[in-house]
């Protein structure tokens, strides 16, 4: 069995499962998550696991360890994506960790401990402006409150939830006992330029960034487009272009630093008609939890000037803060040992992008391996990672797998 | 009768109509002006009138001259809205022609001209962003390309016509015969704050602006928020925020001149991932024709040069352009006569806003009475004018058809 090819193919059919036609998107509780959930689900099962969708819509497959009282290895990554998206970002992680395990399958080889592989119902927060949900719930850090939040149809999570088939009032009984977990081990895209740079087909993360994601609205005066002089006008959208600006002035001064405005609405949003109101996202990521921290708020400082300067009100949400997380060293050092032996070296990468092992981090130690994309380019449909390297992340963690068995 | 109480509860009536819930928006061709046009058209047949409904849906009601080879003065004003609107723009001028009408008919007068008042289908163009396309289909500039502009749902023109009950086929058909027309008064509104200032309930417009309107998108690349660096980002949005502040500063150092950018949107539009397209609407107004295309170039050079200094790609549509109209001087002395007998004095004003008066010019003279409203407030739902000068303005209108009857 080729089993880079068949995860090739796999993600192949995968994109094709979208809410929107002629993209890929999947947001969280929509058909194409259940119907995403349902085909890895029987290929789950094909290779030997039993499957369950949890109360969130996490699918979890397991495949039993030797003896009944063996520990868990958490393998897996996320089946959402963003909107427009590449096919690589999340579903590489869950299909990696299938090949892994269907190859111990045909193998039939028992470990001293089970593996579960999960494909998260949600990391990347498009539909509810909140990330993680799927993996906070299995660590018991999803905030309950936030089955509140409305999409932009004004659908609560919670009815969208249930809608899907889960089970909003079970949440917080998904928390996974973190006794019985060795460990989360994430495959998943570089979605950025080091390893082209290198010319490596994988590298070990040695960090996850923090993030922090605000929503910010400036609310002016709406009035008519031809008749209010420019020095009488109270224009949102002007307040929020200066606040856009200074964003990008302060990322560009600070190293390490990423801020992103990637949602932007005038209201009412008619062309002869000045914007009363306008919302915008904020994505603000640094290594450096205590930098991330004091750049959020000298931005705040920074549209509270511009807003008082232009007669307008400024409203700052934050909605999502997520600390670095550091990978834990003893379950690296098995991936850096794996990777040698494939490739000659293990470079260690921070992650500039989150990932569900920062949430599991609270429950138990985490490790990701990163392969190669093309051009360092995510988030885009233009996302490619080769089969060749796909076959090499493959071959690493059947190592890591099998040298974790042996130091059990 | 105590008309202008009858028009203010007609104002009521007709806000009530709305394709929004919550707020007044009524777009062309929606349901919404289906309902509105029935309403109107029952008042007009109520009126002594006879009713028709033309090919692009501009509701007409026909009060018959004297005499049968007598010609046809044109009142009115249009029936659609601004997105969340006021209640005054637009119906206000149809109510009030529809009152002197009323007028006509419960005292039995027959005049030396038939009066024909008029609904428009769409001055706002809030759905296609190309408005007056109601009174230049009467006027015969109705561009037939037009018909196949898309909505935001990706519908035509054409097609929401025909489901309108429209006949797109026929719109050239329903060019008026300039040589029957005397003329085409509306009232409106006045949307700016001179007459407020004046404590005057109404006043004569001497010119309507010339307007522009265009679309322009920035095109750079998408990216994910986490992991491309600050300094090899092509971000649209923020060249984007770079010209809304360009806009902004232009339009603030040349006298008589306002730009707005009304709507914005930033694709894909996920609040972590880089904004790789920008759209966004700009309008451009200033009673000089030649300072506003002078303008509309040096904006379009502002624009290509922040592209370019992004490393990204700039496109600029002209989607509207209307040249300032100067209200003919006979019907314009006549309503100022008029205005004087019951104010004292009339006001000339420049209209700072574009009516379908500026597109019936193309055919016959165009005048106009404002009504003072509050605060200069339009396109809001806060716009208001009062009873007693929507009161007033009937009675000038009645004076109006009057000293014209004599004067034929």
């Amino acid at each position: 069995m080729n089993f880079a090819h068949l995860v090739v193919q796999r993600l192949d059919a995968l994109a094709q499962i979208s809410e929107d036609e002629g993209g890929l998107t999947r947001s969280f509780a929509s058909p194409a998550m259940r119907r995403v959930n349902d085909l890895v689900g029987s290929w789950m099962r094909d290779a030997g696991m039993s499957v369950c969708t949890d109360a969130i819509g996490n699918l979890i497959g397991h495949y039993p360890a030797a003896t009944p009282a063996g520990k868990i290895l958490l393998l897996g990554s996320h089946l959402d994506t963003v909107r427009d998206a590449g096919k690589f970002d999340g579903p590489l992680g869950v299909l990696v960790a299938l090949a892994c395990v269907q190859f111990l399958n045909e193998t039939k080889t028992r470990l001293p401990f089970a593996i579960e592989v999960i494909g998260f119902a949600d990391e990347e927060g498009v539909r509810y402006q909140s990330t993680y949900l799927g993996s906070r719930a299995l660590a018991g850090t999803f905030n309950c409150e936030d089955l509140k939040r409305t999409d932009a149809r004004g659908v609560t999570m919670a009815e969208a939830l249930r809608e899907f088939g889960g089970t909003p009032d079970a949440i917080a009984a998904a928390r996974m006992d973190a006794s019985r977990l060795l460990g989360y081990v994430e495959v998943h895209i570089e979605q950025g330029p080091v390893l082209e740079q290198k010319n490596l087909a994988v590298g070990v993360v040695s960090a996850i960034t923090g993030q922090t994601r605000a929503r910010i609205a400036f609310v002016g005066e709406a009035g008519h487009a031809g008749t209010v002089p420019m020095n009488l006008r109270r224009d949102s959208l002007c307040a929020a272009a200066e606040f856009v600006l200074a964003i990008e002035e302060l990322a560009k001064d600070r190293s390490g630093l990423v801020a992103t405005v990637g949602e932007i609405t005038a209201m009412p949003g008619a062309g002869n008609v000045i914007p009363g109101q306008t919302k915008l996202s904020l994505d603000v990521r640094h290594p450096d939890d205590v930098t991330r921290s004091q750049t959020c708020d000298e931005l705040k400082l920074r549209a509270d000037e511009i807003a008082a300067g232009r007669s307008v009100i400024m409203n700052w949400e934050t909605v999502h803060e997520s600390a670095a997380v550091v990978c834990e060293r003893r379950l690296a050092l098995l991936l850096e040992n794996a990777t040698k032996c494939h490739q000659g070296e293990a470079p260690l990468l921070a992650s500039g992008a989150g990932h569900d092992a920062a949430a599991m981090a609270a429950i138990c130690p985490v490790a990701m391996l990163f392969v190669r994309c093309k051009g360092g380019v995510s988030h885009n449909p233009a996302e490619f990672a080769s089969e060749a390297d796909i076959g090499v992340a493959i071959e690493v963690m059947n190592d890591f797998v099998k040298s974790l068995a042996k130091s059990k």
